[in-house]
């Protein structure tokens, strides 16, 4: 058997411009671009896994990616051989080391964390346009944070589910939401094992009917438990959404 | 004489591939691209005084400008009229308002607030590239906060003025100095009534020195005893620098 050196990458990316994580055919995604880096570099043709398959436009800040190479590399010249290839784009490599061959970026995750941008002024975003969701509307967030306080916990998340989910269960943990409003700016971070397609997207987009005044925070707990996608608000824009890290067990490095 | 009406209005920009706020014969400025705009829909040569004259490179979340219209028009319109004209552009106008005859956005301001940003870490910035200063260096904002501490209040601040600053005198009173981290992310809060050329990114220079540990935080206060700019480190990038806001009386308005 050919012995195996496993990598585990932190990548940051701006999505616009890729159809999402995962490989498509007919578009460019991350994958096809750091699995085409690496093979730049080494010439051998591998499968990179991630723990969160994004969503076209989505961002992310801390991506975790695992793949493996038959031959060694120092993680530092692994990092800045796909950041050589990757430079063209607005996708990096921010961290990279050898792990376990248990190690898996999707399967080892242990916990998973977002957040969503929102500039929330009447002017249009000038300095970090396409880095944050406009919302011209005032939001009032004590409202927001009452409506988000009903996804808390362990429940079926039906309502807040993509029509295309390729899920087994709709039964998901959300362990916190917290709504955080500085100046023009509001950051809702999510945290959840892990999360249904269009999940955190579809929780912002109901909690921003809450914010506008449009509903009651109680009509999130009436979604919910309705079980009907659709019943609740559109979809959140992608640009706000980042993919901000994910845990593992401490003990996953080598 | 010509009954005219006075504007005030807040600006965003990024300053990347401006000559900085002021005209120049050679190259574009912020000023240039605001009057061209106001006359494209006023049909008045109109002169915009700003409170901060940023320099090449330098953001601006919240300067003021004020200018002189002899036709009234809605605030709203004007807002709306300028960021037509300024739309190829990352610059933009965030509210504006009518105000009184004898506010003068540069002279009737009473404090100015800075924010410099850095990203610290070893890989480069991806997402928000051109948005922050990187610094690979490792950088202690606790001796940081030390080395500032010896900045507040009112000093000759000859060390800290670039050579070609037109300034009749280097007393300078600077108010506060708050320097937060976020994960990678600092952030460096600079106030006071207002200051020389150069001057934010020369303290944040020396700043970074004390922060990687090349000097004691009290090297700070005998760079500013000496009254010698070659005594102080280099001037910080300008990409870093964003104008954040301007304080006036609260009676300014209309």
């Amino acid at each position: 058997m050919v012995k195996k050196f496993r990598y585990k990458i932190t990548l940051e990316y701006l999505g616009a411009g890729f159809c999402g994580w995962q490989r498509q055919a007919e578009a460019l995604s991350v994958q096809e671009l750091v699995e085409e880096s690496i093979y730049k570099f080494s010439k051998e043709k591998v499968l990179v896994t991630a723990a969160g398959r994004t969503d076209a436009g989505v961002n992310a800040y801390g991506q975790v990616a695992s793949f493996d190479l038959t031959t060694w590399h120092k993680p530092h010249n692994v990092m800045n051989s796909i950041n050589h290839f990757c430079k063209p784009y607005k996708v990096g490599v921010v961290d990279c080391e050898l792990v376990d061959d248990n190690f898996n970026a999707r399967f080892s995750a242990k916990h998973r964390h977002y957040v969503y941008k929102i500039l929330n002024r009447k002017g249009r975003n000038i300095i970090n346009a396409g880095l944050q969701c406009w919302i011209r509307d005032p939001l009032d967030i004590n409202l927001m944070i009452k409506g988000a306080s009903y996804l808390i916990g362990k429940h079926d998340f039906t309502s807040f589910r993509a029509m295309q989910c390729q899920s087994s269960s709709p039964i998901k943990t959300i362990s916190n939401i917290e709504i955080i409003r500085n100046g023009d700016n509001i950051e809702i971070y999510i945290s959840a094992i892990s999360f249904l397609h269009h999940m955190v997207r579809n929780i912002v987009g109901n909690l921003l009917e809450v914010g506008r005044g449009n509903w009651p925070p109680e009509k999130i707990k009436e979604i919910l438990d309705l079980r009907d996608r659709n019943a609740g608000a559109p979809t959140a824009a992608a640009e706000g959404l980042y993919f901000l890290k994910v845990d593992y067990n401490a003990n996953s490095g080598l």
